[in-house]
């Protein structure tokens, strides 16, 4: 079934088109992209309710600011989705998140409207200074830079860096801060609390347009002499001029509170801010999934809710006959739950990712020790530092292309000081639709090069519990990573018994002929299908689960090395600096020559689509397992027996 | 000569001891700890003028709270030299920052005292935060908290994390701001005008005290209803309530600004607010050199002074007979300007280190083309991908150690969309008496496994000239890390004409039999030294000098590999996934098999002293090179030509 987009919609083709439709109808166009966008998500799939809070302002933007010549910078970028369509990829947008199609962010190389590729939060105010500062420089004093940032996204420390910065100097850059309340998940924090605060309770600048009267009008005479008066007005000019409000302590000229669905007070008040020149910040408030109720009314549930009915709101499930495994995430969930419960120092941290990481459980059952500290991926590592001083164990759970942010903490905080925290480095490999910015590939390589460091990576549910198990065993006295994939593990039995394991050790699985497989964490299945695979053709590779990178089970690789002079490793991490490169790099201490496969995610950005599409195309997967081994099989002219 | 404590002083030797002092005597306290301070300083060296402008909060802080039950977490810590003093390390204090001496930073393993080991700045709130809540779990209602943390600090986005979490919590933190507008150079951005707008113009608390007292005072009457005075005052409330301060606005009790060198004042408000429950913040105003009037001067002069005559003030300068080189971070100031006059598009950022990365140099020259953006590594490196997507060529010089905390906007930002900012990489390698918190060990680890990546070290003065005139090239298309050591290279006659080199090549220093040496960076001074050494024993390996290893060289490398089966490489980074490992991958996807001795920084952390006893230790400089080649040579049984 085709999908249609509405009248005016259609005949967008950039915002050119759009600057011609007369201001009156500018809801009209708001109604039919909001529609199309619920049109193509529901069948095509997406991020879902952040696109429809911003529905009027991208409009709006698009309509008074000469983009692309003027710079817009959309924060995080998941919510681009109507700018995307109003900037000439309305008929592409079905191909959204697909492999080869649009990217699910705004992207540089697709399209010149995109000025900023973004995936993470917070990124957007400093590179719109960047480009202000830019023009500033060349002397286009009639450019406009815009960086369109959510409330949670401004509870990260990059964004209040570059707000301080912005403050000090005179770039033509306007901030529009979206606040919603969400991010995912709701926001936490003093901030949100403050932008409540004088969003609702105050409406500060109404109550200050009424000080201002009532000090005018102010009885002078006998018992208020005019210098009293004058003290007293001159006294709240002092205070409020510098400190009236967090923005404008920092040098921002603040605007608003308005409603941003309002699309004709929208595009009046950027009409307006276009002509006032320096750093600003404009205040709208908007509704996360507004115009499709039920996106309103569960806003985390409908931020990527995947395939729905748009009439019921039904969202499709698959159905499965036999029970399926659980999603690794849940594991770590429950596991949790069941881990503190048993050891009560153990405490839960999340940096924004309750629902993603599946703390939520622990933090609906045992909210005074589990904590979403917001987007604060730094804080939320340091936090953790500091409550491990006090003998707390801390699982401090972040998804593996996030914890790039909080690198410094775990070298400076947590691993030169030795503090057993654990990191659950959710989301490591490829991530599938949401690309390049979110694959977890590097955390191997940049976690193992640090000292103290325990890594490991479970090969299947069962091991992800005894790893966490290990994890925060009073005997366990360093930082320890455990990072495992986003989704299904292997293992619909999964509650298995905890089991302490030796940290640094690995496992055979197999015995075997010719090659030895060593894998790394999940990918291990790809290794034990492709054995499988190639056991009919008489091809009988050994294989190990190494479990742990740092320390790497040293006696296990002298057994491997005795034994086996060609060895396939098998990780979703990047190959260089990796797992593989580990065991290149024992070989070459211990003087062993072999020959080493190894397979991994390469050294170059992988774009998105499906996981199972993206590992097909990088070769990492069990069929490609089975091709390296039937080629060194027949390499080594060693003759199989077909079994039948 | 041997330095003595004065009389209260040197009878302190622990916090218990300082608290039986009555507070009259304080005064003299403060006056002996700054005296003692000075004349260590002076003697054996260290940072100065930090730890002069908290003599009374330390003393102040120690004489209040019950330390160490009560925590103290010192933001950046080299201030932290009269704490250290004033808790049972006053005799130790003369080997501060020496080889096996105390460590220059608050450090856990030295003494209880120190709660939080720092180095790097804006820590200490999530820390002491981190603390305040698990004593808050455990039910230790009467547990002090406090983060002592500079203006400067609190620029990093960290700290703005952090204080985002406290002020939703019920947490006992004391915030105290040591308000002094310096970081090691002058600060910048809005927030410091914030705080001298609050602490000068305004007397903020006292304005307010006298708002409400004269509101109380409002006559009224006919012409100024009850009505109308309540709607004034809750107005006022209102917006002052929620918003009237930066700090408040974030749900942080605001206290001060108080004087930060009245030490009967301190103590009074210490003590008061140490009834005060919840999350607080105390701003006090100090100077930063305090008591010593030169620093007092030029501040950023006395940071860090070295050794100096305490009563003339004439810092102690080596002096030589021959010209000598110059240091690396001059080369790269001097050229910043050379090049930018050549080339309109260059612009410099560093974050805080104008002084210390001689961008200073060009900062003084050309004010709108090179930035000081506080401290904010974050920001510095997303600002300069906004920067690069204008066309402008940016050099970000952020230290290689500080670096690690833009790890995600470097990936993120710049590298996943291939923009060619020139991160130049200062202080890689050890810095010595700074020690583990601050050796720039692992960027060649974590910057090697992102795509799209150019990462070069220069080995001399010339080589640094031709890698920064190469990357801003119009033809340089992609991020290029420079990584160079701090201090002194090896080229006196420095100023040599700019030379394009070609990416990813290196170079043959010399041919040679038996054992080839490749050198990335300033180490391959060391293999130089080592060469001449052993060359009267008639050993003669070949050197290469690889300049790039990302990418590699891999044209070099094969006529290496089919020549020498005894390979050293050398670095000054760490062995675990760096240039040697970059080497094996490529000797194991080429099927080349050699014996390759990796000599770089060990996987352990490395304590404080200078670089050549550091390396020393760790078996990193000539002399271990020489000794390498001299047992291969011995294991290979080759005869050598003894020349005398």
């Amino acid at each position: 079934m085709e999908i249609k987009a509405g009248k005016l919609l259609s005949n967008i083709d950039s915002p050119d088109d759009l600057k011609k439709i007369p201001k009156e109808q500018l809801h009209q166009v708001c109604d039919e992209l909001r529609q199309y966008i619920i049109d193509v998500v529901s069948v095509h799939g997406g991020h879902f309710a952040a696109s429809l809070g911003v529905v009027e302002l991208s409009v709006a933007l698009h309509y008074i600011f000469n983009t692309p010549y003027d710079q817009l910078v959309w924060d995080v970028g998941h919510q681009a989705y109507g700018h995307k369509i109003l900037t000439g990829r309305r008929d592409s947008f079905p191909s959204n998140r697909k492999y080869k199609g649009l990217s699910g962010f705004p992207n540089r190389s697709e399209s010149d409207y995109d000025t900023f590729g973004v995936g993470h939060s917070s990124t957007s105010i400093s590179a719109a200074l960047g480009m202000a500062m830019a023009s500033y420089s060349k002397g286009e004093k009639d450019r406009q830079h815009i960086a369109v940032i959510g409330d949670g996204a401004m509870t990260a420390g990059l964004a209040f860096e570059a707000m301080n910065h912005a403050g000090s100097t005179k770039s033509n850059i306007l901030i529009i801060l979206n606040d919603n309340c969400m991010s995912i998940d709701p926001n936490v924090g003093a901030l949100k609390e403050y932008l409540t605060d004088i969003t609702t309770s105050h409406t500060y600048n109404k109550v200050k347009d009424d000080v201002w009267n009532l000090l005018g009008k102010l009885p002078v005479g006998k018992h208020f002499s005019r210098s009293m008066a004058q003290k007293l007005t001159d006294g709240l000019k002092g205070m409020l001029s510098s400190s009236a409000n967090l923005f404008e302590a920092l040098n921002l000229r603040y605007f608003g509170p308005i409603d941003g669905h309002n699309i004709s007070k929208l595009v009046d008040t950027l009409h307006d801010l276009k002509d006032i020149p320096g750093p600003k910040i404009l205040h709208i408030k908007t509704v996360k999934g507004k115009g499709y109720e039920l996106a309103e009314k569960d806003q985390t549930k409908w931020h990527a809710p995947g395939l729905f009915d748009k009439i019921t709101g039904e969202i499709v499930k698959k159905k499965f006959d036999i029970p399926q495994p659980p999603k690794y995430q849940d594991v770590f969930g429950y596991t949790m739950i069941e881990l503190a419960e048993k050891n009560e120092s153990i405490m839960g941290v999340t940096p924004a990712m309750p629902s993603g990481s599946s703390l939520k459980y622990m933090m609906e059952k045992m909210p005074d020790r589990a904590f979403d500290v917001g987007i604060c991926e730094q804080h939320a590592v340091t936090l953790s530092a500091g409550l491990a001083t006090q003998g707390m164990r801390v699982f401090c759970n972040v998804y593996s292309t996030f914890m790039q942010r909080a690198y410094d903490m775990v070298i400076h905080d947590v691993a030169i000081q030795n503090l057993p925290v654990v990191f659950c480095l959710d989301r490591a490999g490829l991530v599938g639709e949401d690309g390049a910015t979110h694959h977890g590939c590097y955390d191997i390589a940049y976690m193992r090069c640090i000292p103290n460091m325990i890594i490991s990576a479970p090969m299947n549910e069962r091991e992800l519990r005894n790893l966490m198990y290990t994890a925060q065993l009073p005997t366990t006295v360093s930082p320890f990573v455990i990072r495992y994939p986003r989704g299904e593990g292997v293992m619909p039995e999964w509650k298995t018994p905890f089991e302490s394991l030796e940290i640094g050790k690995g496992r055979k699985l197999k015995d075997g002929q010719h090659i030895a497989i060593l894998s790394f964490g999940h990918p291990g299945n790809f290794a034990a299908a492709a054995i499988r695979d190639v056991k009919a053709e008489g091809i009988n590779p050994a294989h190990y689960d190494m479990r742990f990178v740092k320390p790497i089970d040293e006696a296990l690789l002298h057994e491997v090395f005795a034994k086996f002079s060609k060895i396939i490793t098998i990780e979703d991490g990047t190959v260089v600096g990796g797992f593989g490169t580990a065991v290149l790099e024992f070989m070459n201490q211990q003087g062993y020559h072999a020959e080493v496969k190894i397979m991994g995610i390469p050294d170059r950005l992988v774009e998105h689509g499906t996981p199972r599409e993206l590992y097909n195309e990088i070769g990492l997967n069990a069929q490609a397992v089975a091709e390296v081994l039937r080629e060194w099989m027949k390499e080594m002219k060693i003759v199989t027996t077909q079994f039948q």
